[in-house]
Parts: structure tokens; C-alpha cells; sequence
């Protein structure tokens, strides 16, 4: 089982998840809502920190939680525990195994703080530490580079988010569309591999999102890294203006996630500034007014609420960063130097 | 007034603030613990940012708050305020004028939580919205690049941090060192000039920090981007080991920031790897065991504390980024595509 079939499982895990996983996780909002919780506090690393991220908009966007991305050192190095007074602490790890985040969890458990883990391997070391835990069953992810686990990772954050809320049936029929919208991107490959070859060759890009896409921006430069060896930039639309925008000179790349919502007009509106400095774009949206614009596009499909769109709109950037690394000569399937689980103390 | 005197000023802009900034910050610190805080909650941009993430460890290490690194669009973009508990709301920005930092610290204040502004125009919006303020008295900043209201900034979170744990005394004999030191380390220009002429030839680098130093690399990597326009990508130790090491090839430029404590240790676990994979290493240290080891080394004053060395480990870094700057024909003192003031929403 290689990268590009793992990709390719997304429709089918995610729609597991979302049929098998949902009677555990509505059992885990409603035990979470017998908690007043102030405060929203996740331990992650590498691709699953961009779960994090995701989850740092929906808990903020959804449920109006100040949400703290652990920084693990301050335990794992540091030997300061903090002090969780109300709030709910979750670890999010493919293998469950990183010392680092497994400790952040089960200090909170101790100090009595509500403990979520989101993982592959229930059974792990983060499985066990946390009060909750949510199976991702997504199935044995071989590659190194996560893809399938993410977007599985990304709709348990999302249940956890309807569950929370009180009932699941009110956000169904939006994350029903998802098995079906998650098909449809995936016949992007082509285009996506077109644009990979024109793009990637040089050896860097900017890559920009906002919002709940901002995490999308983040994932999609860590496979360009992982797997092609590209050095992708990524970074809200804010933030680029504050200093990054600096690096766009002529033929630039610049890789714009754009989907409907309020992120895609501060995409539309930066637009005249990167065509004026030159950047060869590429967009992915459902906007045909934005998918016109730049030297590549890849469309997304319609009709997605636009909270659980990182969960579809990674899909062309695990694509493009699989073609770029073919087109690259580098092997998708055995990326030099890295190991499947890096345990971080 | 260029970016090179505006380095040079750091060592009497940091001695100012200790002393003449002292009584107002031990004011603020004593209205602080008349609040039962469980959190810290930090809104900041570009530059200011990375002084937000140096406060996330001080706030974690010396105070054990977990803290929030706020996603600014929830509110502004979104229309979705947080909910503030027991929350300290910390805004961050150089000219107080970006308005999604102000609605934040706004939004916060009408809610009852005590707020504090750092910054350099305390007549601004900024300022005007917190209920404490913190004015870095830095004298003008008019590089597009921000230096010394960078080191002020930290400055004055080293000063409130002490101030909140009770009397600025304890820690006022480390805090004295860091004006003798700031000038001690400028002595590294030439060093760093040699450095950045042969490194900076490449596009883009690596530049690897932890815990304190990871907001130092962050810093550093973006003075590389917006001066010198290198694609510098930073990272925690820990976080890079989780996919970007791949990055890495046979004379790939990689800065580590690591002087003495828990940061170095990792960094020395790493550097057999880094060298075995052909990396071009320079060492940013106070500690001569890891000086000797990479094709460049910038040392560090010895004799300072840990979590205020991040006042000192940057000025290399501007250093490096300004000689970075002149070696690719770029002018520091007008860096392409920015403004002073980028006023995100």
C-alpha cells in the first residue's frame, strides 16, 4: 500500500468515521458537557499540529473558546507542569506514541481536567493516558507521510465539535456531503499533476490560506517538504503582508487556498498585488471568479460548508505534493531521513 | 536613521526600559495578581508575534499558564468574540495601529478581563483600548524591519513577567546584565558578515531553535525574508525532526540557535545527523563545546540567564540578515512590497 492509494482511501475512512465513530463521540460531547470548560489547550506535532490548528478555528469560530497549541517543551524540557483550571485538554497523534504529548495529557488527567485523545492506535501510550479517546480507524497508515490519518483527525474535531454542541443531527447533513466531495477532488489528480510539473520546479513556494484554511495551508507545505524536498512557505494572508511578501519576485509560486468564505475575498483582494509582483499562481476554490485567474487551478467541489472544507481542500495539495516529488525524482513512498514515528521528548 | 544604527541602539533602548519603564510595569504586575488568572491570551502580528511566542514560554516556564497564541480572523473575520474567562489578554504590536490586534484587546476589556498593551506608540489604538499599557519607549522605528522595538518588546515581557511574580528585585540582578551584554554581541558583526556573505548565497535555509530560542529562529527567519529575501524556514528541534528534515541536502545552510540549557542539549543530539547529511552549519552559542563544531560560529555573552537570552541570541541573527541583505544586492533600508504599518483585518 503506497501513498497514492492512501490518498485515495480518504472518501471511504472518513466515511467510516463518520457512520462507526459517531455513537462514541456523541458520547463523549455529551460527557464534556457536564464540564464548565473556560479554555481549549492542544498537544500535537508535525501534521497532526495541523489538526490542531483546525481544531484552534472550529473551537474558536464554533464554540467561542480561547484555544492554547501547547508549546511541549515547557513540560517535556522545562519540567513545568501547567495548571489546567477549566479546560479541556486534547492530544491529537496518529500513533499515539510521543512521549512529549502523552505526558501534557496525562498531567492534565491528573490534575482532573477533562483529557480527549484523537488517534490511529487507541491502544497507545496517548490512548491510555486521556479519560476519552477517539479511534480514528483509519487503517495501518504505511507511508511516512500522513495523509489519510489527517483528514481522518480533522473529522473527528469536527464531530467532536457538532457532539459538543448538543446534537450531532444538526450538523449531519453537511458532514454527510463530505465521503462525496472527498470522490469528486480526487479527480483532480491530473490537473494537480500538471500543475506540480510546471510549479515545482523551482525549489520553493508560498503558500497561503486564512482561516480555517490556514491549516491547509500549513499541511500542504509540510508534504511539498516531506515528500519533494520543496521549501513551501506557508501563511495566513495576514501574516504574509506583515514581512514574507517581501520573498515574491517574477515566476514566484504562490499557492493560494481559496474556498468560498471570508478567507477567499482576502485572497481575492491580494490578488492584484502578487499578478503586479509577477507570482505564477496557482488557486484552489469553488469560486469560478478566482479559479480563472492564475497560471493553474484546481477546482473544489460546491456545496461544503465552509468549516469542514480543510477536510476536502488538502486533498488537491496531498495530490500536487505526490506529483511534485514524482516530477522531482524523489520516492513518495520512502522520503530520506525520516522515520513513520519521530518520538519527541 | 538606517536599519544598522537602529541595531546599534538596542543596548540603551533595553538599559531605558529597564529603568525608566520599571515603576509603571511594577504597577501593572501588582493590579495583575489582584486577578485570579488561569490563562494568557496574546494577539500579535509579524514581528510582534515572535515576542508573543518568547511570552508563551515565559508565561509557561516562570508562571505555568498555559497560553493562548490568538487566531486574530475568529474575531475579525468571523465576528466571533471569545469568551474570556480568568484570562489575561496581552495585545503586542510596534505602532498599536493593526486593527484586529486592537479588537481583540477591545473585546477583552469590555468583558472584565484585565488587559495589558505592549507597545511603542502608547498614544495609539492600542493603547488606548487596554486598560494597562506598556510603552517600550524605543524612539522611532523608521527601518521597515523591526529591530530594537523587537528586543523591547521582549524586554517588557521579561519586566511583567517579574513584576506578576512579585517584586522585580529577584530578578533584577540578571535583567541588569542585559544592556553590557546586548553590546557585547554586537561585537559579532564581522563574524556574522562572513557568515551571512558564504551562507546566504543559497536561496533558502533552515534555522532550528528550542523552548526560549524557537521564537528567536522564528525572528531571525523572518528579517531573512524581508531584508535579504531568502526562504528561511524555522523550527523547533522537535517539530522539525516530524517531516522537514527531509529538507536537508549536502550543503543546505542550517543556523541553530543554542545556547546553554535544555535547547542546546537537543540541538547537540542533533548536529551528528545534520552533519552527516552534508549540512552547512552555523552555531549560534554561548557554549564552546558547540561553537567548534559547524563552518561558522557566532558566540553568545556568557553569564545569562536562560529565558532572557532570547533578548541577546537575535542581534546575530538581525546582524546576519542585514550582511545577508547587502551580500544579494538587496537594500535593508527598503525592502521590496512593505510598509511600515500593515494595518491587517
Amino acid at each position: 500500500m503506497g501513498l497514492r492509494e492512501e490518498i485515495g482511501e480518504q472518501p471511504a475512512v472518513v466515511a467510516r468515521l463518520l457512520h462507526e465513530g459517531r455513537p462514541a463521540i456523541e458520547a463523549i460531547g455529551a460527557a464534556l458537557r457536564e464540564h464548565e470548560i473556560d479554555t481549549v489547550f492542544i498537544a500535537a506535532r508535525g501534521t497532526s499540529d495541523h489538526a490542531a490548528i483546525y481544531a484552534q478555528y472550529v473551537f474558536g469560530v464554533r464554540h467561542a473558546l480561547p484555544v492554547a497549541l501547547a508549546a511541549p517543551s515547557v513540560l517535556s524540557r522545562y519540567a513545568v507542569e501547567p495548571r489546567f483550571g477549566r479546560t479541556l485538554v486534547i492530544g491529537i497523534s496518529q500513533s499515539g506514541a510521543s512521549p512529549d504529548i502523552v505526558g501534557l495529557v496525562a498531567a492534565a488527567r491528573r490534575q482532573g481536567a477533562p483529557t480527549v485523545a484523537i488517534t490511529n492506535v487507541p491502544a497507545s501510550a496517548l490512548g491510555e493516558a486521556a479519560e476519552h479517546t477517539i479511534d480514528l480507524a483509519a487503517g495501518a497508515e504505511r507511508s511516512i507521510a500522513a495523509t489519510k490519518t489527517y483528514t481522518s483527525e480533522l473529522t473527528a474535531i469536527a464531530l467532536l465539535s457538532a457532539a459538543m454542541r448538543g446534537s450531532l443531527a444538526v450538523d449531519a447533513p453537511d458532514l454527510e456531503r463530505l465521503p462525496d466531495a472527498l470522490t469528486a477532488v480526487l479527480a483532480t489528480e491530473a490537473a494537480a499533476a500538471r500543475a506540480a510539473a510546471d510549479l515545482a520546479k523551482k525549489p520553493s513556494c508560498v503558500i497561503l490560506g486564512r482561516g480555517f484554511e490556514y491549516a491547509t495551508a500549513r499541511e500542504w507545505a509540510l508534504k511539498l517538504k516531506e515528500l519533494a524536498y520543496v521549501v513551501a512557505d506557508p501563511y495566513s494572508i495576514a501574516d504574509f503582508q506583515h514581512g514574507p511578501i517581501a520573498l515574491v519576485e517574477p515566476s514566484s509560486p504562490v499557492l493560494l487556498v481559496a474556498p468560498s468564505g471570508v478567507g477567499s475575498d482576502d485572497v481575492a483582494g491580494l490578488l492584484p498585488r502578487l499578478t503586479e509582483y509577477g507570482a505564477d499562481l496557482l488557486v484552489v476554490s469553488d469560486r469560478s471568479d478566482l479559479l480563472g485567474v492564475g497560471r493553474h487551478a484546481l477546482p473544489l467541489p460546491q456545496g461544503i460548508a465552509e468549516w469542514l472544507m480543510p477536510i476536502v481542500a488538502i486533498v488537491p495539495g496531498q495530490l500536487y505534493a505526490l506529483h511534485a516529488a514524482l516530477a522531482r525524482g524523489a520516492d513518495p513512498d520512502a522520503p530520506r531521513h525520516l522515520a513513520k514515528v519521530t518520538a519527541t521528548r
